[in-house]
């Protein structure tokens, strides 16, 4: 059925860098290689201009994306020592809702000398969080009309998404609204820039514009009525500034085009997927092809995704998408916005040297951090809450606490929010019986693993591939590609792991009561801090 | 009236060593000595003995004290360049309630070989938290039996105080309780060794009975029927084991006998005051005769001492004794468990060198702290609440906050603590209308002073003296010997600030709005955790 000398690439965009990863066909990885971006991320001022930013801006340089794709693809071609001939699909997985402003041939606004010093030219990080007036006015007016797409994301759209972002170019920037031709998600920007073609034939996924935008298969985007009710102005945004057709990841968005071939040391015309969203990628990267199986990629932030056969509304579920992670299941996300980001954070703020110092600590420090009752809630709380402005806290504190209790109730913490998220999707009737970890973090920090198992209760398999998203990108990219015959098929071949390759760490019975209390007690600060925040 | 050559010496006895401080009686500092105690804290094991102590345990060694004071005494005279003809009076102020049983001659049992290596027959110091049983069945009875003296508690006997450490040996070592003839503060069983004497007219100090013994001059102590009711042996306590004569502090206790005058290099004779709990030292020693001055005595933890014409029973105030200060006044004390304490902890919290360092920074961030809040309950609450498993938190927090943020956020919190002291005072009847602050804080940490002036919206005056207990103990001393009319004249020639001397930190009213609203968040986060602690 294929042939393992078959070669796939997966791009795996982050906030700092991407990593290309190079993959047979039987799922071994022959190569990988991880460039930063040149401008990282820009939160300061505006690269070539004296111009400060304001502190909730996080923006990024569209050009760092292609050098550092095409040079992380040099060298992993390099370090996996075959030849650009076998590699014949390629798949991107992107952060999300990253996006810009281009002209209709592409160009993004930023690079235009006109809007080169207007920072809402530029393309909006995720974590960009300028558009908090705008996310207010579109979730009201929601709500007043009773909007049927808000049942879909739990009844709230949220400050990091693509309608509140183009809306706030639209209201605090209007001439850079007005100069754009086209608004996209950076995913989008990035696979049309490999296959060419014109802005009427974009490839936009479904999986951004499902998780992202509003969009479903049944209604499309949200309709004119609503959108002029959010501001006159917006009324045709759809049809003015998001030309493009929709194709779902896993299907082929193009060919390579000559100049990016040759930029990318590749073959002319490889196949190339529709974009995912990188935590979305994280599903097929980890082997989870079968309903019920919550994927945890766990990161700076963590998204918890999970397929299910059930189609059900789960309040303060940020998404559920139809054929959003992979066709023939509805796929949920749910979310922590703060996780190895909380994590370093603490570090910094004990002044301890590394987290090993710091776990070693904690893990000699009983369930419950000796009254220390942390919630995490350091970069507002995604699921279920939605909330952006929310902020975390540490109570129960006394002389004797010492860096490592603070640590160890802030890992507590953070798995006592992914308690908090599986039963709402149990009691919404979803079930979840299955965990996988993948992301950096389970890699790093057994100790979280542990104590996630021991507050869930349920046992946790970390999946063996140090790069998940990377892997879930280049599965699309054989799917691109023709290889295989359906995604199940390609995941059983590539991602799910070979025996005795995943560790699996088992829930300690012993700590279930004090963990039990600890989380009504997460629950009732948590009812504090929502209410007096 | 007075003779500037005259010279008294205060005694300020500390948790880690005492100070000796000579002055003139026009209030001229001469000469100063601080020597550590030998044995400093016990807390891990006994002297010369292998046993180890319980967590809650800290005890003192009574040989420290004399020998500690003695040493200070002779290298003050040095440093003086005085004769010791020229010392007319001693006063002493003691931590409290530091407490410990004696043989009738005053013998410490802890130093018979029958009980050294009884940990109950040594010393207990102030913070000792071993009687937490007793002091709750303390509570539970004078509350069933609707005890008169709750009210001049605010409603509650403290954990630190002198019948529950008496109550713990009864019940965990009921042979040292029997062994014992006398039981009696620390700084009373001092004056008793300097001035001899035989048990039945062993001083005892007002001011320690009554804001540690529950007595009154009215009512006595607590009555035989309640102690009973207590616990059937404990009936006759008072009777038995606390003989001695109440001697308001100010008044002579007696003179140095031979001994003691050969051992501190003292005229024997010299006039000796009953003791002072050594806050309450910090009234006279800051200048406040008048009534409605809030004296804040600012160390390790934080003791609020005011005078006032109007007797009150202000809920959740830790004690009002008429004539326990300064003669002719109610006084007022209250307290918070946690200042510098906290300060230093947090500093050690975040591995920052110094405080000097924070506080630079702090000073830089807005009042509010950027959205932090903290409830500065790390060591219990003192006042009001008097509660000392109460337990400390951080909320508003981001992950763009930085040390900083928390120091700055916790000064504000021990200011905010403070604010809802002086509300229920000014609430219960009781004015307040001028601030002094004293003890060693406010001399190396004037940002503390100016965010408690802005919180407060009241100027603080900084008293110039770094050793405020021991000038009002030396006043004291004076008043014994009869050199001064009354308590104000003393006052006024030795410790009102020469003019210029003091510096004034005035309130910025700019910030008013924030602090307001800042106080109402503090009390509901405190509200949360005392409902769920």
């Amino acid at each position: 059925m294929c042939d393992a000398s078959q070669v796939v690439l997966g791009l795996d965009f982050g906030t700092e860098s991407v990593r290309a990863l190079l993959v047979d066909v039987s799922g071994n990885e022959l190569g990988s290689a991880v460039v930063p971006f040149a401008h990282g991320q820009i939160v300061d001022r505006l690269p070539n201009c004296d111009r400060s930013l304001p502190p909730a801006y996080a923006l990024q340089h569209p050009s760092d994306w292609i050098e550092a794709a095409a040079k992380a693809t040099v060298l992993a071609i390099r370090s996996a020592k075959i030849e650009a001939n076998a590699i014949v699909g390629i798949g991107v997985d992107f952060t999300s809702c990253t996006m810009l402003p281009t002209k209709a041939d592409g160009t993004p606004l930023c690079l235009l000398s006109d809007f080169a010093d207007e920072p809402l030219a530029w393309p909006k990080l995720w974590k960009h969080h300028g558009a908090q007036k705008q996310t207010d006015r579109i979730n009201e007016v929601a709500r007043a009309r009773n909007e049927s797409f808000l049942n879909r994301y739990g009844g709230a759209i949220g400050l990091e998404w693509f309608f509140p972002k183009m809306l706030e170019t639209l209201e605090c920037a209007p001439k850079v609204y007005q100069a754009a031709d086209v608004w996209l998600e950076a995913g989008d920007w990035f696979v049309w820039q490999l296959v060419g073609g014109r802005a009427i034939s974009l490839p936009r996924s479904t999986c951004q514009a499902g998780y992202k935008g509003m969009w479903n298969a049944t209604d499309g985007y949200p309709s004119e009525a609503y959108l002029k009710a959010v501001n006159p102005k917006f009324a045709s945004v759809v049809k003015d500034k998001m030309p493009g057709q929709l194709i779902p990841p896993g299907k082929t968005a193009g060919g390579l085009v000559p100049a990016m071939a040759k930029r990318f040391g590749l073959r002319e015309g490889t196949s190339v997927s529709a974009a995912i969203i990188d935590a979305h990628a994280g599903v097929p990267g980890a082997g989870a092809s079968a309903p019920g199986t919550l994927v945890m990629v766990m990161g700076t932030s963590s998204c918890h995704m999970l397929n299910s056969t059930k189609e059900r509304n789960v309040p303060g579920v940020a998404g559920v998408v139809k054929d959003g992670i992979l066709p023939g299941f509805y796929g949920y996300e749910t979310g922590q916005a703060a996780v190895g980001d909380a994590f370093d954070w603490l570090r910094k703020m004990t002044g301890a040297v590394n987290l090993k110092q710091l776990s070693a600590e904690a893990a000699g420090i009983a369930p419950g951090s000796d009254g220390v009752l942390c919630v995490d809630w350091f970069n507002g709380c995604r699921t279920p809450l939605m909330d952006g402005k929310l902020r975390g806290a540490f109570a129960g504190l006394a002389l004797h606490h010492r860096p490592a209790h603070l640590y160890r109730s802030l890992l507590e913490a953070s798995a006592l929010g992914l308690r908090w998220i599986i039963e709402l999707l149990r009691e919404g009737g979803v079930p979840v019986n299955k965990f996988i970890a993948t992301g950096g973090l389970p890699h790093h920090n057994p100790l979280v693993v542990q104590v996630y198992a021991d507050v869930l209760g349920e046992s946790i398999m970390v999946h063996p591939s140090k790069h998940g998203p990377a892997l879930g990108a280049a599965i699309l990219g054989a799917l691109a590609s023709g290889v295989f015959s359906s995604p199940a098929a390609a995941i059983r071949a590539m991602s799910v792991p070979k025996p005795g390759t995943a560790e699996l760490y088992k829930p300690n019975r012993k700590s279930r009561k004090v963990y039990n209390n600890l989380y009504a007690d997460y629950r009732k600060l948590g009812d504090h801090l929502k209410s007096h925040r």
